[in-house]
């Protein structure tokens, strides 16, 4: 599959930017951090943990809705919604949540996001635009675009690119969105003003806004998200495993700490995340473990000039990245 | 071996500081910043890059000799080195340099140390004291210990684990070596008075030393810091590799940033660690891959109970060593 079959909305309107390489890509330019937005009348974020949390804050202050309603599993959360101040309102009653919202936003592990529409599809209003932030994107949708449909609603699909290795509410942040990538993944089936709708809301939040197949954005994240938190947990459970010397912890230094951070994030996420996308982290792992054994090879057989060259392509790659990208946090 | 063998000076002033876990091998408690330092005549840093230069803006700012003199390579380093401010005289020639210096720190990348104690011998003054601040040691103390020897001075290996993706005298910090661990390989040949010595000036800096067997440093270094190097670089190069399609870039967000971070390093640096201590990082390496293939069979099986095990375990292994450890920089 070609590039240009998967994204569509090109928009060339600032080639002379900074972020010049990707941005023909993306909407809006990102010297914009925040679009004029669309006012909601209802917002519901099912899941108020780190991302759910952070859009609640974000929405709050940017007023971009007259409500916001939190949906939570347990008990203890809604006193700590409220104490963050990440919701209007946080109840544990699912369909009270969702009622007469006009933008239901899942922000749970992706595992539970059918579960849950199942049970709220009753309750949700007809016309109501739902979206998600999970990491993988063909099987929600698969899952979700024509259950959402049933009850007259629309669903499209979301992934805003933030995040952090903490958890829950208490880790969030208004300001999580800005600069980020958010890719959406609407299908030939989606209405175009909901699709519309979903990515406004995004820019709204500080997000850039990427229109990918569902299919094709898997398999670019299996590389660029997946598979460095999976090298992240292996690097993390074998250099830190009690077998080794006490002075191994010691000398896990600055270098250790950044390459393995994401290790830290949430286990449930992440095992769903994993699970979802497995075929294609699977590929992504056998074309790493080969580039890693090739570098092996070369340290075996004292092979300066290819580790030299291994060195210097990597450190070339990223920079050229780096110098491209934008951030909301320095390096 | 025993991680009793290889450290000495067990040091358990401070049982219930936060830095309980590994605390007991260091000296001094991490609360102090800063030791009482011995003031030295001359100090001459040998290669003045980002490590070289931030010990020379620290020796300068907390005033720990009455001169510092900077060799460097290239004629543009001279006034660049003397812009920053990290030297008072920034010098061409070798023997100029290291002449009456009392301690001598070896700041290159690793080839390149012992050509230039062969060069600097005959004007390194007797009782003179040469350090380094290479990661890989048994290769460097064998080179240099006898060598720095036959001028009457004493060689004492160090490894200061601090630095950043960042290269160059313009990227030096003054706190760079704030907190961080430095450890020294004294032998059974060492001077006593030389070793404690170059401990002092570490902890002068800022920095807490630990005391270990060359050799048993170079198998928990590959571990700890070269391999995370070997797959940040690897990750990098692999995920943004030209044949990926151009939105790939684009949907590298903040963890694959801080996976890859070290991969900016230097590659001349770099090739010289590797290279000097290929063998443990190649069965590092190797263990690293076969945990790498145990994750990629659970996604194969479908087997959530050992992904979820897998991501568990590397957060609780990560969490603690996070909780136990003191960085110069927040996360």
């Amino acid at each position: 599959m070609q590039l240009s079959e998967w994204v569509s909305g090109f928009d060339n309107r600032s080639p002379t930017h900074p972020f010049a390489w990707p941005l023909s890509i993306f909407h809006p330019p990102s010297s914009i951090l925040y679009a004029p937005h669309v006012r909601w009348n209802k917002i519901t974020i099912v899941g108020v943990g780190l991302l759910g949390g952070s859009l609640g804050l974000t929405i709050k202050r940017r007023r971009l809705a007259d409500k916001v309603v939190g949906y939570v599993r347990r008990a203890a959360s809604v006193a700590e919604c409220e104490h963050v101040g990440a919701v209007d309102l946080a109840t544990r009653d699912l369909c009270l949540a969702v009622k007469d919202a006009d933008l239901i936003i899942l922000c749970t592990p992706l595992t539970q996001m059918q579960p849950l529409v199942k049970q709220m599809l009753l309750a949700v209003k007809r016309g109501a635009i739902v979206t998600d932030v999970g990491s993988v994107k063909a099987s929600v949708v698969k899952e979700l675009e024509t259950l959402v449909a049933k009850a007259g609603a629309h669903f499209i699909g979301s992934h805003p690119m933030a995040g952090a290795e903490k958890t829950g509410v208490s880790a969030a942040r208004a300001d999580l969105f800005v600069n980020s990538v958010c890719v959406t993944t609407p299908t030939k089936k989606s209405n175009q003003m909901a699709a519309r709708k979903v990515e406004k809301f995004w820019q709204s939040v500080g997000a850039r806004t990427l229109r990918l197949d569902a299919i094709a954005h898997d398999v670019l994240v299996s590389r660029s998200s997946h598979l460095p938190h999976v090298v992240a947990a292996t690097l993390a459970g074998y250099v830190l495993k009690s077998e080794h010397p006490k002075a191994q912890a010691a000398l896990c230094a600055n270098g250790f700490r950044d390459t393995t951070r994401v290790a830290s994030g949430s286990p449930e996420m992440w095992r769903d995340i994993a699970m979802a996308n497995r075929r294609n982290l699977s590929s992504a792992l056998t074309a790493f473990i080969a580039d890693l054994k090739k570098v092996q090879r070369a340290l075996a057989n004292a092979d300066v000039r290819t580790v030299t060259k291994f060195l210097e392509t990597a450190k070339q790659r990223r920079d050229r990245w780096r110098g491209s990208a934008t951030s909301p946090s320095p390096e």
